[in-house]
């Protein structure tokens, strides 16, 4: 076995060629062992096998430096830098993140997990290395799909003007996440059906030196262009073709959905665990859709390269037609279009990860909220309970919107209000809305008759004395058990509140709290910095009225336990029982 | 005259050819008369003359709809829908804001103020416009500077896909508000160069027809051009090449200088008022910079398209040769290959407007906070005292940066403080550091001998009791004033507090403050909401001690009187006494 003796990159350059391709091989086994039991991206890292046992031969890495985009592509990189155990051994799987991290291995540069940003992020270490008159090779790696992002063509344009070395390796795999989207894609096809020599060509446009790799799961055509193309002392494109999911042949076939997996059975590809939920926000958010949509030909359902986040299957698209549409990865285009959709009378519904939501501060605030327009925004995977990868988390989002003026951003507890809140937002045409979709799926069976176009009005749903729960979304439950716990403990009834509201404050009824409260707590499902609690803790500053925010401490959480990180920050039921008490 | 009789776009269709360039002229005096009185934007706009009349010429707005990017360039078509008062009366002036603005007229369909956002609304108009079965033709206009933004380069790659009308004029005068930085500007020289017959062409690689106007200040061309493409039923750009600046010598002459300008004597181009202060920021970093960069060649001084912000002239960026980068229109990029110099050794030092960092919001948190890579970063035109169209407004900062963990945001008092923060941020290596500049320079000649690295420490500039004053960056001098006042009304000294850290608590301090102190107060240069003065709030929420937080209301302002709106928010050093007053 070869990848057993694989400690450093310097192991691979002593392979001659059918060793490497033993080694590919063996590399492909280790992925399907790791990627069968413990989940991760699939299709990506398939393809990169050749590529990356070509990039260690040519290149010298760490000397040599390699950003990969997105890290989707970069588990044959950890295999080949001292990491390989991680890939062969259960009891290391733990060892290494999902994602390219410098804290595992001098031969990482940064902690990436969104995508576009590898060109940009490697072009700042090819001008240090020129400031301080090193040498060396920088290269990035950047699939296809991630290059239809704002960040990766203001990089690929800015790199066109490097006067150095600087390599980017262009993995065509003909797919983002679903399809591809964008016209960019159509050169990319001219220029493999041309094999890399019709005269349009977008990295030629872009200023780059360009190779093309007809075949970019051979080794030794691979090897070939990296040699040409190693210390270069211009910018230059390198566009290999290759194939998703390559060498497992169900992941050939279904490249969508072998992009990421669950555990699975490798013999059968069926997913070990079973889902047994009630439901689900993503496929409750399509059926509703589809409805609006039938009734409405002007609902537009907008994805930036994640449709399945709301449930959009590829039957569904199609199905929705023109109704439907993936911008790619390509978010400020998702935000700016569903403005200008509204604008001109339609009524946009754009489906979003939290995390990725952060792409668009500016499109948000300048290009809907200052104009006003009526777009529908749903956040998903907002929540301490969703991804809990540092670069995928979902805490922040109510510090970065809810403070941008003309937003409302709802929180419902309920499928019952977050069907209510889609309602009210799509048919209303006076405000920009967002609303952020619990994780965890709570149907309650009630009707929803509240009206949300009286903006910022919460609900009181127990009505006590001293203390008051202002619990907000997918905390308003624990705010239900902690008033429970109160009560056992103290003998006092709290007062319970749904506020809906995360980014106004009901005034009328704050300052009705006053005279029969001496404490007010708030629960968010996020950061505390910046978010709701502090601005109640604002507005009972100059009162008598005691406060106390419950949520997150601002800080970048990595693969955590999430009831670790509610006991810490004190966020179990007894815990702020335990507290309330103390203040009555 | 025929400015005075066109009231709408069908009275340029009255005229003939030899009328529309008797039109030109009178537009481009209408226009001098108002700049050198009024100031705004100048280059952008005399070279889009004749393509204005040329497009309401050909096309039929409000049907036919014309986006303009960042609307800098939006003027004559103001002047021709209506509003030609505003530049040919002086007491209409004020009648039209700056940029394209649905208020004031309905062939204006967004109130647009940064770069790179036409393409991306614009396919959102024609997407509503499709799905609603309705016709007419969108027209998205852009300038070649606005072209390397990452918002353009995903709305080009998306428009190329639109199976539909869609057309985008780009105006191409070579220069951004500076030159033009990025590789595909070789690409732009390279279609000019050959009349458009390039077979190597980004437009045509992003997947749209192209049509080449090599005269773009002829009117006859550009009419042919545009009849060409209307009605096209795929998308297309019609590359036109205009002179920035033209027909007014000196701006022909210098471009950079005359892309926006102050009020001026039209006859010899000097401004007509003078600049009188002490000194400014920008020239002081400027000397700073070239101070450093002698010394350090790893110290890099980054601008996206705007060096004049932090004094870089053209012979200032010339001398710092490679120790300068203007990476274009192009936060993101800015952003993160500042993260990779600091990855590699190399000190970046990005200088920014408020506004502009919006942009980044992604980068920030994901290429540099994550990475914990020492970027440093100096935020200008953050006040209320800043620019105050709606498009520019730097009062969101604080929310929208200070809330990402490892950022540690500062806010000196004075220049001398700016100057400490500036050593101890571009020597440091742990953290990315921002330093929220004032906007009015303040020198008190005082050594600042604070130690940086311990986060979060606070200082103490006067001790009193019962009230103490937490006064931040360039509201400081406010909090001194009101602490005077209070002392005055009340015989009450007040202690006063330079915070100088935005993005964390000098607990210790503030636990301190309890025992001799009945309130806290917060002064900070910016919205209340998600900013520094809740966190206080917070911090005190279950304490005995009363908070009152100053600052402004989350809205957005246009237009504004700063001393108004200081007013509004109870900002003024009268106000705040008498409400302390009460609180004590």
């Amino acid at each position: 076995m070869y990848l057993e003796k694989i400690n450093a990159p310097e192991d691979v350059k002593k392979l001659n060629i059918d060793e490497m391709h033993a080694l590919a091989a063996e590399m492909r086994k280790a992925l399907l062992f790791r990627l069968s039991k413990h989940g991760g991206h699939f299709g990506p890292n398939f393809g990169m096998v050749e590529a990356t046992i070509a990039m260690h031969y040519v290149f010298d890495s760490p000397k040599d430096q390699i950003v990969y985009d997105v890290s989707h592509q970069s588990y044959p990189h950890k295999m080949l830098t001292g990491r390989k155990d991680a890939y062969l051994y259960e009891e290391h799987f733990d060892d290494v993140s999902g994602y390219t991290n410098p804290e595992e291995s001098e031969h990482d540069f940064f902690n990436v997990g969104h995508t576009s940003t590898s060109i940009s992020l490697a072009s700042g270490l090819a001008k240090a290395r020129d400031l301080n008159g090193e040498t060396g090779n920088v290269i990035a790696v950047i699939g296809d799909g991630s290059l239809s992002g704002g960040e990766a063509l203001e990089g690929l344009d800015f790199a066109g003007e490097m006067d150095t070395n600087f390599i980017i390796v262009v993995n065509d795999n003909d797919m983002s996440i679903a399809e591809n989207h964008g016209g960019l894609y159509r050169n990319l096809k001219l220029l493999r059906d041309t094999d890399g020599k019709a005269e349009c060509n977008l990295f030629r446009a872009m200023g780059l030196d360009y190779v093309f790799v007809k075949d970019g799961n051979d080794i030794s055509s691979l090897i070939a262009a990296f040699r040409q193309v190693k210390d270069s002392t211009k910018p230059v494109a390198v566009h290999i073709v290759t194939q998703k999911g390559k060498g497992y042949e169900l992941a050939e076939q279904h490249k969508e959905q072998w992009h990421w997996c669950m555990p699975f059975d490798p013999a059968t590809g069926k997913p070990a665990g079973s889902f047994d939920g009630d439901g689900d926000y993503g496929t409750f958010t399509a059926n509703y859709l589809q409805e609006k949509m039938a009734a409405d030909p002007s609902v537009c359902a907008i994805t930036s390269a994640t449709p399945a986040v709301f449930g959009f299957t590829p039957e569904i698209r199609k199905k929705a037609g023109k109704q439907f549409v993936d911008v790619g990865i390509a978010e400020e285009q998702a935000a700016a279009m569903a403005s200008g959709i509204a604008k001109n009378g339609g009524k946009p519904f754009w489906g979003v990860y939290s995390s990725f939501l952060q792409r668009t501060y500016d499109q948000l605030s300048q290009d809907i909220c200052i104009n006003k327009n009526a777009v529908t925004i749903a956040v998903f995977a907002a929540s301490v309970f969703g991804m809990n990868d540092v670069t995928h988390l979902g805490i922040y989002d109510i510090p970065m919107i809810s403070n941008i003026p003309n937003l409302v951003y709802l929180a419902p507890v309920t499928v019952e209000e977050y069907r209510a809140m889609l309602d009210w937002a799509l048919d209303q045409t006076e405000h920009p809305v967002a609303i952020r979709v619990p994780v965890q799926y709570v149907s309650d069976g009630k009707a929803v008759t509240k009206d949300f176009s009286q903006l910022n009005r919460y609900e009181v749903t127990q009505q006590g004395s001293d203390v008051a729960i202002l619990a907000l979304g997918s905390f308003y439950s624990l705010g239900v058990a902690a008033a429970e716990k109160i009560q056992e403990k103290t003998g006092i009834t709290p007062t319970v509140i749904n506020p809906y509201f995360i980014t106004g404050q009901d005034t009328e009824l704050l300052e009705q709290l006053k005279s029969s409260h001496k404490a007010v707590i708030t629960l968010e499902d996020g950061v505390l910095d910046g978010g709701f609690g502090e601005k109640i803790a604002r507005f009972y500053g100059d009162s008598a009225v005691k406060t106390r925010c419950y949520g997150l401490k601002k800080e970048f959480l990595d693969r955590y336990d999430a009831q670790e990180v509610l006991r810490e920050n004190r966020l179990t039921v007894e815990q702020i029982a335990e507290d309330v008490a103390k203040m009555l």
